[in-house]
């Protein structure tokens, strides 16, 4: 058997720990493994290399992928929107390779494009894999921990000049569309305000719990999502940001949110943008045991032939759910999920009156 | 309403943060929360202090418990098997102290002694705490993961070591009856042995793996708990350890299997015993989190007034079971866990043939 | 003997671990010492507090500063130059107090002062605290390690990015006027391009180096000092950028070159601004030691009554300078310097042709 | 030019380090660099690698060697004393690879036999290495930070053990015959005990120190180093372990220091004995820009034909030393080091009445 592996999409911790399970785990059992190379723009570029025991030794750890991978590449739409279908161009090298199967792992982008291989008759199994943590039909992916792991070391960092200046002090995280980062990050850091993009956040809500703290303890952690917004504004504050036409206004969110409450408090106020340090580096021991535990149940698809499915987690079980189900769907905060009743109670303002 | 607040048994990253939570949600709420110092002994010595929203501040991320704690003390019969009751003058200083209800933190030995004060008619809630993450009826307890996290460090720096000098390194874990540290840490931290508990190990079939792996890649890493035992041996390990009339024999178990193994091969084997560092340390963010979602569910259940019950985690959903059906109850690796089948698949030997 | 102490300037790693020293060293021989909070501006809003044994238990690995401090507040013209000259009302609040002695931790602001108050006759004593390590007269400063860590670490997590994805990652580090932490950060964290306030860069020679290595690796890393700039530009970046009238233009100088690399680059290039995680969080190791070494020498000085003088190290030598030859000093980065040697003959571009 | 390059002795954090910066640095000028597999032993088992530009991209943060090392393999007695003299051997090899220099990276060991090879008129540049900071005419030796931070965040976790249970938590170190580890691992750790191979220690002021804390803080922490000793024994501790005839004896001396402190004091006392974890990992900043500078100083020795030398570190400056001088002496913690006088005016025992 011979099976052909991908990693498409962000880069994200954990990754190599799914390509060194798959592989070893598929090896093991006689099986030859192609690493193919950027996503699916290796089967464009035709661009492969074994995957060997060897080549997979002391991967585990590190991060990244060792394959490489490409945020946009689709081979259905090459590239981008409107561009050609080269689907065909792709299948004849899969062909030529003598590739029985593909393991695509990525994003809600790289599981529709997977789909519609194996609508062209291509055998695939997915992995899961989003740093946000916001795929459909599973409950974790590998990657979420460690983003989140660097959020709550960031703000431990930033509590100690937070409290000797007595400043209010935003850190801004990733999450476009979905608030999971921010949340758990900032519970863990100990953020006093967390403004997520299923909230919209009122201004004032916000400025007031801050002067309450500097009235206080005299100073303040606002952790926002990149996706938040406040409550009642025309555009997004990514909308706005992406609006300017200054080329060298840069700055994100959260600098946005330090000019909107610098007016309003007497404290100073001070961003960072905490970007692509979230993404990079070693999984934690919790992501590397998911990210190994997804590859290895992936292997045991391919072995079982069951195809056109995705590797999920379900509770503590590892389990799979039908790649078709995936396509195109989110997981965002639902507004009632626990973990918000739990930042309420422990008196962490949500940026709401 | 006045709730005390106690940690009980060996002290695990995430207890602060339990008693962080519990605070701010039930002081948020007005009422006031007494801490007793040292577990049950507190109640012996009467050694209290007040936790407020103040005192709280700032521990979220600190090891330990900053009321103390204490491995063996039982009021019911104290000290150790066969002493002396001492219950009723526990119960007596706390209704001087006017408590209206406890939250207990604490492993199997503090539940069931919650369990029994409950039976007094003291309104009790319990919120589990076993680094060894081997409690019945929840899925994880918070330090587990720092635990893992510190396990797979270590194997990651003695990688270095065994691969610069072709050894074989031992790693001994925490995990007297239950495995899951010696499973989790060894698979995140790559190792090519793990031993469990729950799975005699044949010590020709490590022998097998290490020499196989000798010749090859002409290194090894083996992760042993500190229960594992040989097959088919009188004692288990610990107990010939524990056997020994010399006064300085103190090595664990991982210094019985490196005198075992070193003869069977030609590398050198060396040893690591990781101890006291595994459960101290600030904790990681997931168990920061899983701390604090407990913390504010005892909280909640103090308020509701459902006493009598444990918190728990089951899936992703943190919920509550009753006491009693807790007690001495260990929750060990099943031999079908399918971890196991994923750790087999990798090629990792659990010391059978 | 009655010593009081205070912290200047920005916050930075060991400040606690001075804090600590200075009072276990003089409260063991019988002196009092009292903490001035935030700075400067304690002795004039009349904040203070003890410091013993117990108070500083425990704040060795606790990154900024127990007492507060504040950036600007100088008693000889409050607030801000040409401010009303309160030194006399801050002399008559240390009489009141009964202070023998001031220990004072800061930078270059802070040394000034504190000569200003020894030349009113205060008995002064200077510790001498830059996280950009440039401060004459002592080779090192404690905080800069930690600085130069927290860099090391985050090029490590965003190499990985860079890999996988085949990019220029830009790092924008600390340092106005120095460059050490980016020089050496930058050293440590592998990167490929480093570009120092000292050294004015080339864009075409960054362009080159990152264009080579596009067609051989595919990626690289850029380390760029806030304060870094173009060779020949009118205006240094900070400048442009302070210039601007746009509100929201709050990038750095990274996101400034990456828009100037962007265009003559294949690849992605993409800017991470590090920002004040730089400069909290728990000091390393060596910084613990040489804050503990710095404190206790102060101390040293004190009891010896030695005024007028700054702790220094030289060498390995902790040893003492007269404060009046410290003010107004910097030390930034030699362009005969051994490290610019090291880094050309790594391959290292400085941003020179 | 054709270089050859091998790593001697035990491994260390900042090897690979050296490697990259010395194969960077001359291959950057046009020469060949070969690597010797195993330290001398390579020379015998004729086992080499290229080093190249591609080969050492990556290995900057790597713990341990690429090489792989060797503890006891002399060409000059193969093996151990009194074994055959292979060096005609390895120098006929050396001849056959057309090798014209060789760079030895190692500790005192290793310099007295890159010695005897320069006295049989091989060009040789020495590069010294110990994890102890204990080589003679070198201020500081890369590896010994990376140490020194282990211990010091091994002190924070099992701070708060020793607190939250009130026990004597000792942590013994590497150090057999220099404290140095010990030392400025435990003033970064914060311990109240600090025991020295150079300062034979007194039981009773060992426990005098314990019990004075145990009144107070209730709690200590004791930092030994492995080749401390008892004042007035016949034996030192680890004399005494390795005349015992018990194979399973495996405790080091903190173990007997815990047996000797145990009845003296009312708390529980524990030992951690952190081993080979001190060694492996990634080094800490400081370590990889001490290794690239050291790396590249040898290069430049290479490159100028000044060989016999050692590269060392005096003050802040990179520089050499004659290979001759280094030989067989240790550089241990001098009575008057300032860092004596440090610790004991901060209140911590060094175990002396």
């Amino acid at each position: 058997m011979h099976v052909g592996m991908l990693t498409g999409g962000g880069d994200c911790p954990g990754l190599n720990a799914v390509l060194r399970a798959v592989t070893l785990a598929l090896t093991g059992d006689g099986a030859t493994v192609t690493g193919i190379e950027r996503g699916f723009l290796g089967l464009l570029t035709r661009s492969v290399q074994p995957l060997t025991r060897e080549r997979v030794a002391g991967i585990l750890a590190q991060g990244g992928t060792i394959l490489g991978t490409h945020n946009r590449c689709d081979p259905f739409a090459f590239f981008g929107a409107g561009g050609a279908d080269c689907s065909a161009q792709a299948m004849s090298y899969l062909r030529e390779l003598g590739i029985d199967a593909l393991v695509a792992i990525g994003g809600d982008g790289t599981m529709v494009i997977a789909q519609r291989f194996a609508e062209l008759g291509l055998p695939v199994v997915g992995v899961p894999k989003t740093i946000d943590n916001d795929l459909a039909l599973t409950d974790r992916t590998f990657g979420f921990d460690s983003a989140v792991a660097v959020v709550s070391e960031s703000l431990d960092r930033l509590q100690t000049t937070a409290s000797s200046h007595g400043r209010v002090m935003i850190v801004e995280t990733m999450g476009r569309y979905a608030g999971w980062i921010a949340l758990q990050g900032g519970m863990a850091g100990g953020a006093d305000v967390i403004l997520l993009p299923e909230l919209p956040y009122d201004l004032q809500a916000v400025a007031e719990r801050c002067l309450e703290r500097e009235s206080r303890e005299g100073w303040s952690l606002v952790c926002i999502a990149e996706g938040a917004h406040q409550r009642d504004a025309g555009l997004t504050l990514r909308e706005t940001i992406a609006d300017s036409p200054d080329p060298l206004r840069l700055g994100g969110v959260g600098h946005v949110l330090q000019q909107q409450l610098q007016p309003l408090l007497s404290c100073e106020v001070r961003t960072t943008l905490l970007g692509h340090v979230q993404r990079g580096g070693t999984p934690t021991a919790f992501d590397r045991v998911l990210a190994t535990r997804f590859g290895e149940m992936a292997a045991q698809l391919v072995k079982a032939g069951q195809f056109g499915r995705m590797v999920a987690l379900q509770g503590d079980d590892c389990t799979s759910v039908p790649l078709v189900d995936v396509a195109g769907r989110t997981r965002t905060v639902p507004l009632d999920h626990p973990l918000l009743r739990t930042a309420r109670s422990l008196g962490i303002s949500l940026g709401q009156r």
